[in-house]
C-alpha cells in the first residue's frame, strides 16, 4: 500500500468507527442520553464526549499544531480515570451533567473529528508510527464504548417501569426454537501441554494481551457450546440460587443481599420466565445462550454441573485458531441468538453473543509492560479483584475482537452480555 | 358573585397558576429536565409530571364521569408519598425516567388541563364544595412545585463544574450597595400575653395551619431584619464554624461530616465569598438576608449572637397583620436582595426573599385534624423531626403566602431559599 | 440543720446513691462489663467510670486543692461528649477497651469516692453553694447511668442468643393476673386553661426544667392508665405494623427498615407472645403497661384508637400536685408491672413503670438559660429531633423522679422502658 | 511406629497443640477476652471456643459414641462460616457474646479435650485413616488460629489509646541495629522453566495445596530479602503514598477513603515512625523486614522500585527445598526482627517473619478437589478476591509451615504480619 493509500485507509477506518457510535444512539430521545441508572453504567451523552475527549487529549493536543482545545471544562468532566493527566468528574455522578447539552456533544465530536481527519490527512504512517499506534487505540477506545453504550441503554431502560423498546425487533420468528430439535452440547477433549498464549506481532493488541508466553495446560474438556438458557433454568429449578454449597462464599453473600434467584432481567410471569431485551420484554428462549449472569452464578452453575469454568489459556488456547465471526454487533440482533452462525468443528458461538467468562483472574502476563505514560492507566491498573472474559458479545464491534482480547470485570457484575461455557478436567 | 363568575373565575386562576408553572422552567434545555443531583431535589421534569398527576388523581378519577387516565404507568411513576393510594416509585431514581419524555409529559398537561377546565366548567362551586376545595388545594399543590422547581433547578446547575445560567440577571447595579448607608437592624419589642395563633375563616389554608389556637407568648424582641450576609461573614470569620459550643450536638455533627464552612453556595475566591445563584456566580452581596442555612447553622448564629431564633408563635403574632408583600417569585429576582421592597413599621423583609427558621418543631396544633382520605398524609404525616419556617421567599408565588403558612424541613436542610430573624427574650 | 449536720447529709447521700450503683451491677460477670451491643448503649464498666469522671472532672480537679487525676488517659476515654473540655473517644467504640479492667475502674471510684468525701467533709454548704450544687449535679448524674446501666444491661443480654438472667424474679405469681378482675382503664376530663409548668424554687433540677412559665392548654383528657400489653396486642392483631395510614412517614421507614412487628424484646411462640427482661425470657404479661416502644410506635397506636398522645405541658399539669411514688428502681422489679401500687385518684402507674412518651419535642423553656460552661452541654446541645418523656420507670431511681422531669429520647428508641399514655381533645 | 506409639504421639501432639494456645492466652486479662475492635478480628475467647468447636462438631459428635455436646448453643455460637452445617452467629457481633464466660469456655476446651483424649486411645490410626485425617485438620485448624489470637490481640489493643504491652519484650539490645554493617540485600537469578508447584504425598496438607502441577516459569529473578522498614521510609519519603500512579485502582481508593500514609500501627512522632508491637510502642527498627502492609501497599512499593512481586509458583519453586526454620511463634519475638536467624545461600528470612504476599491471586490448581462434606468448605469457597501469601510468619508455628501452604487474604488487609519480597524478569 502507498502512504497516501495507507492515509486513506486510517481516515475512512476513523470515519466508519466514529459514525458507528453514532448510529447506534440514533434510537434515543435528548432524555435518554441523561440517564445513569447505576454507578457503573454512564449516561450515553458521557460516553459520546468521553471517546471524543480521548482523541483531543491523547492526540490532538500533542500532535496537531495550534490545535486549542473546544471547552476547558471538558478535561474535567470527560476524563474518566487518567489520574496522571488531572482530576477527573466522580464517575457516579455523570448523570448530573446537563451540560453541555446533547447537542453540544455532538458538536464536540465534529469538532474533534475534523482535526483528526486534518491530522491524519498530514501525516506520514510509516513515519509516525506512534501515532498511528494512539490513532489505533483511540478507536478500538471507541469500540469498547459502542459495547459499552449498548448495556448501559439496556440497563438504564430496565429500570424504567414502562420497560421502554430501544429498537424494534428485526426477528418475528422466535418461538419456533421451542420445537427445533436441537443441535445438542457435547464434550470435547482438549490435549493440552506446553502451549503459548498471548499476543505478538504486529496487528494492534492492547498492552494487557502480552506479551506471548508459554503455559502448561493439563489435559482438559470445553463444551461445544455456552451453557443455554434451558439448562440454566434447570439449575434454578433445583434450588441453585437456594444452596450454599455451591456458591462461593462472597457468591453466596450477593445471593443474599440482593436477592438474585435468576439472571439479571429475568422475571417470572406466573410459571415463565421473562426477560427484558433491547427490543422489549419477551419470553425467554430457551436454546440461546444464558446471559446477563456474574462470574459468581457461572461459577455456581458449573459446580452444580459437576463441571468447573474454563481458565483464560485454555480458552484461548482452544480457540486461537478459530475464525471470529458470529452474532456480534453489526448483525444487529442486540441479543444472543439460537441460530447457528459461527461452527467451527465442534465448536458453537466460540466468538460474539456473550462474554464467556473464565475462572481466570485479571493479571499481568510475564514479562508484560504497560504503555508508557498516562495511557498505561488503560488497563494495567485494574489487575485486581476483577475476572477475564472472553470473545465478545453481540454487543461488541466484530472488527474489535480476536482470540488474545482481555475483557476484564469484578466477579458480581451482570450488566454486560456475560455467560460462560463450562470445562473440565480429564 | 354569580356562580358563572365564580366558575369563570376558578378557571382563570387555574389556567394561570399552571401557565406560571411552564413559564419557570422555559429557559431549561431537555437535558436539564433530566437532573435529580440530590435524593431531596427532584427532576424538573418529575416536578411538572407529578403536579399533573396530583389533579388526576385526586379530582378528574373521581369528578369527572368516563374520565380515563393518560397513561396507566403515570400513577406510579407520579405518586410522591401518598402509600393509601398505591405504590410508587423510589425517590432516590426519579433521576432514571428518561420516559416519558419531557414533550410526552407536556402532552400529559395539557391533557389533564383540558379535562380540568372541562370539570372546572361543568361544576356548580356553590354546591360542589368538596371540589372547590380539591382545587385550590391542587392549585396550592402546584405552588409549592414551583418553588421547589426553583430550589432544585439551582441545586441541580450548582453540582455541574460549569456553573450554568438559569436566567440572566436582571439587576445591573449590584456593587453599589457596598457604600448604601444602610438602615441598620433594630431589636424591636412584643408584649406577648395571651395570643392567637393558627388559621380560622373561609380562606384557603392547609390542614396543618388551624384550628386558630390560644398560646401564651412571654414579653419578646424580634429583630427588624433578617440577619444579613454581612453578619454572617463575622460569624464565620469569628470561627463560628469552629467552635462546637456554639452548636446542638447533631449541627455539630454535621459540620464535621459535611465540612461546613458557610452557607451552602458560597466559595471563597481568594479574601472574597462568592456565591452561585440562578444568575450565576458573583460576589457575595453583602446587605442581603443571608441564605441557604440550615436550622443548625441560624441557632448557631443565634447563640454566638448571644440572641435565639424566633418560636412560631412569636413570629407569627408579630406579623399577622403585616401585608403580604415583598421580594416574591413574581419579581422574578431569583434571590435575596438587598432592596427595601416591603417595610412594615419597624420591620423589614417580614414575607419574601427568604423563608426564616424558627425555633419550633412542626407538631400538630391543639385540635387539628388532617383532612380525610389519601390528602392526609399530604402534611400531618410529616410532623416529626422537622422544624417550622415562615413568611416564603424569593421563589414563593406571592398569592401563596400568609401568616399562618407552615413550611417544614428537616433541620439539616440547605438548598431552599432559608434565611433566619433573631428574637430575645425581655 | 446545723452545717455539720447538712455536711453528714450529704457524705452519706454521696456513698448512699454510688454504693447503689456498684449494688446493680453486683450479679455481672467480668465479661458481662465488656459488651457493647449497640452503639446507642455503653459497657457497664464504661458507665462506671465515666459517673466517676465526672466527679473528677468538674469537682476535684477545681476544688480539691493538690488532687491529681489518677491516670491521664480517663480524660479521653471517659468523657462522654463534652466538647468543650477536649476530645474524647469515639462513642461507638467504648466496647473496644478492654483497659482499665474491671477491678482498675472500681479502684478509680474508690480512689475518687475517698477524695470526694475529703472534699465534702471540709465544705461548707452554705457558703459554697457552686459546690453544693455541683455534688448535686454529680449525684442526679450518677443516676441518670444507674437507669442506663440496667437498659444497656438489658439490651446486652438480649443480644446473646443464651438469652443470660440478669437476677433471678423476685415475683413468682405472674400467671395469675390472666384471672383478675382489673380495673379497667377510664378517660379523665381536664380542664385546662392558662397554666404554669415547669421547674421554679430550690429543690434541684435540671437546667431544662425552667423557668416555670405560662402555657395555654385547651381542655383536654387523659386515660387512668399507661396502655397496656393486652391492648397493644390488639393493635398488632388488627395489622397496626402493616398499615401505613396509621405511621408517620419516618415512622413507617422504620417499620419496613428494620422489620418492626412487636416492641422490642417481643418474640412470638406459636400464638404467644413472649419477651426478654431482665428475670429471662417469658410470656407477655396482659395488664402490664406496654414497654420498649418507641415514639412511632406509640403514636401509631394513638392514631389507630382515634387519640393522641399527651403533650408534655398536658401531662406535668395533670401530674404536678401527684405524689411521686410507683415502681421504681428500689423495688427491684426491673420490669413493669399489673400490680397497682401507685394509684392516685383517677390515675394509675402515673410515675415509675414506664416512661411516657409525649408528643412534644424537646426544645427549651421560654427564657431558658443553660450551665455556664461545660455543663451547659449536659442538655441544651441535644434540643433538637428528640421527644420528651415523663414520670420515670422501674429502672428509675425514686428519689431522681419528679413532675417537671424532662427525659428526651430520639422518636426510634426502644431500648429504654418507655410506654405511653393516651389522650385526646374535649 | 508401633500403633500403640502412633496413638501416644497424637495424643501427645494433640496436647501440645491445644495448650499452646492456652498458653499464647495467658498474658490476657479477662476483658482482653472479649474484644473485636474490627469486623476482621475474633475476640480471644471466640477463637478458644471455636477451635474446640471444631474437634466437637466434626470429630467427636460423628466418631465418639454417645458423645453428647456440652451446651447446644454452642453450634450455633461458634461454628464460623460453614453454611451447611447450619445457621451461625454474625461474624461481626460475636464481641457481644459475654456468655459463656472465659471460664466456661476454659472447661468447654477441657470437656473437649478428655474426650478427644479418650476417642484418640481407643483408636487405630493404622484403620481409622478418615478420622486421623480429620485429627490433623483439627490441629492444623488450631495452629491457624493462634497466628490470629496474636494479630487479632495485636489489633485489638493498638485500638486502645492505653496501648496496652501483650508481653514484655526480650530483646533489650534493638538500638544497635542502627549502626550494623548489614548484609545487604541482593538480587539473585532464577532459570524457571517448566517446574512442577503444589502439594503431593503423605505428609499432611490442606486440600488447596495440590495437586502437585506443572507450571511453565520465564527466568526471573528474587530479592535475597524481604523489603526492610528503611526501604519502605524511602518509598514514603518520596510520595509513595501521594502518587496514583505506583497504585493499582483500588489500591488508591483505599490510600484516599482510608488515608494510609504508612504501614498499619507506625506513627510518626517528630520526624521519627514509631510502631505499635505486642511488646508496645517503639521506634520502627530499619533493618527488619516491613510488616503489617497490604497487597497494595506492596504491590505500589514494587511499581516505584521497578520491579514487581513474585508469583505465587515463582516463590514456591525457588524455595520449596529451603529448609523450615527462621522466626516463628516459638521464638516468641511477637515481631519480625532484623537478626540473620535464617540464612539459607543467599536468601535470607524465606520462612517466618513476615508472610509474603505474592502477584498470584488465590485460584484452585488444576485437577484440585476440596475436601468432601462440610469441610469443603474450609478453603475453596473463599478462591476469589484474595491474594495468596506465603512463608509464615513470626506468629505462626513453626511445624504448621511448608512450602506449598496457602495463605490468602483480600489484598486490602493489612493486620496479620504481612510483608514481601520484590521479584523482576529477566
Amino acid at each position: 500500500m502507498s502512504v497516501q493509500d495507507k492515509v486513506s485507509s486510517i481516515a475512512e477506518r476513523y470515519k466508519n468507527i466514529r459514525s458507528l457510535t453514532e448510529k447506534i444512539v440514533y434510537p434515543l430521545e435528548t432524555e435518554d442520553y441523561m440517564v445513569q441508572a447505576s454507578p457503573d453504567a454512564s449516561p450515553p451523552k458521557w460516553h459520546l464526549a468521553h471517546t471524543t475527549w480521548f482523541f483531543e487529549k491523547f492526540i490532538l493536543k500533542s500532535y496537531l499544531s495550534q490545535y486549542k482545545e473546544l471547552n476547558p471544562h471538558f478535561d474535567y468532566l470527560f476524563n474518566s480515570y487518567y489520574e496522571t493527566v488531572g482530576a477527573f468528574h466522580p464517575r457516579h455522578s455523570r448523570g448530573n451533567l446537563a451540560r453541555p447539552t446533547v447537542k453540544e456533544v455532538i458538536s464536540y465530536r465534529h469538532h474533534v473529528d475534523e482535526h483528526m481527519q486534518k491530522l491524519i490527512g498530514q501525516m506520514n504512517p510509516e513515519e509516525h508510527t506512534d501515532l498511528k499506534d494512539l490513532i489505533e487505540i483511540g478507536l478500538n477506545h471507541e469500540q469498547q464504548h459502542q459495547e459499552l453504550l449498548l448495556t448501559d441503554i439496556k440497563f438504564n431502560f430496565s429500570q424504567n417501569p414502562i420497560l421502554p423498546t430501544f429498537i424494534k425487533d428485526k426477528d418475528k420468528e422466535k418461538d419456533e426454537t421451542e420445537t427445533i430439535p436441537y443441535q445438542e452440547s457435547t464434550t470435547v477433549e482438549m490435549e493440552g501441554g506446553l502451549v503459548e498464549i498471548g499476543h505478538s506481532g504486529d496487528v494492534f493488541a492492547f498492552d494487557n494481551e502480552g506479551p506471548r508466553h508459554k503455559v502448561w495446560l493439563n489435559p482438559y474438556t470445553l463444551s461445544s457450546h455456552p451453557v443455554m438458557n434451558v439448562e440454566f433454568m434447570e439449575f434454578i429449578a433445583d434450588g441453585g440460587y437456594e444452596r450454599p454449597e455451591l456458591w462461593l462464599s462472597e457468591g453466596w453473600e450477593h445471593v443474599q443481599k440482593e436477592g438474585w434467584n435468576a439472571p439479571l432481567y429475568w422475571k417470572k410471569h406466573g410459571d415463565e420466565w421473562h426477560y427484558f431485551t433491547l427490543t422489549g420484554e419477551r419470553k425467554v428462549e430457551k436454546y440461546e445462550p444464558v446471559c446477563h449472569v456474574s462470574f459468581y452464578e457461572a461459577d455456581a452453575f458449573a459446580r452444580w454441573a459437576g463441571k468447573r469454568l474454563p481458565t483464560e489459556a485454555e480458552w484461548e488456547h482452544a480457540f486461537e485458531l478459530v475464525k471470529v465471526d458470529g452474532n456480534f454487533l453489526e448483525k444487529e440482533m442486540m441479543h444472543p441468538t439460537w441460530e447457528d452462525i459461527s461452527i467451527h468443528g465442534p465448536f458453537n458461538k466460540v466468538y460474539g453473543d456473550v462474554w464467556e467468562w473464565t475462572s481466570s483472574a485479571y493479571s499481568p502476563y510475564p514479562g508484560s509492560k504497560p504503555l508508557e505514560g498516562a495511557l498505561g492507566e488503560y488497563n494495567a491498573k485494574f489487575m485486581c479483584n476483577q475476572m477475564v472474559l472472553k470473545g465478545g458479545s453481540c454487543a461488541t464491534p466484530m472488527s474489535h475482537m480476536r482470540a488474545t482480547y482481555r475483557n476484564f470485570f469484578q466477579p458480581e457484575k451482570r450488566w454486560q452480555f456475560s455467560g460462560f461455557r463450562l470445562a473440565g478436567d480429564l
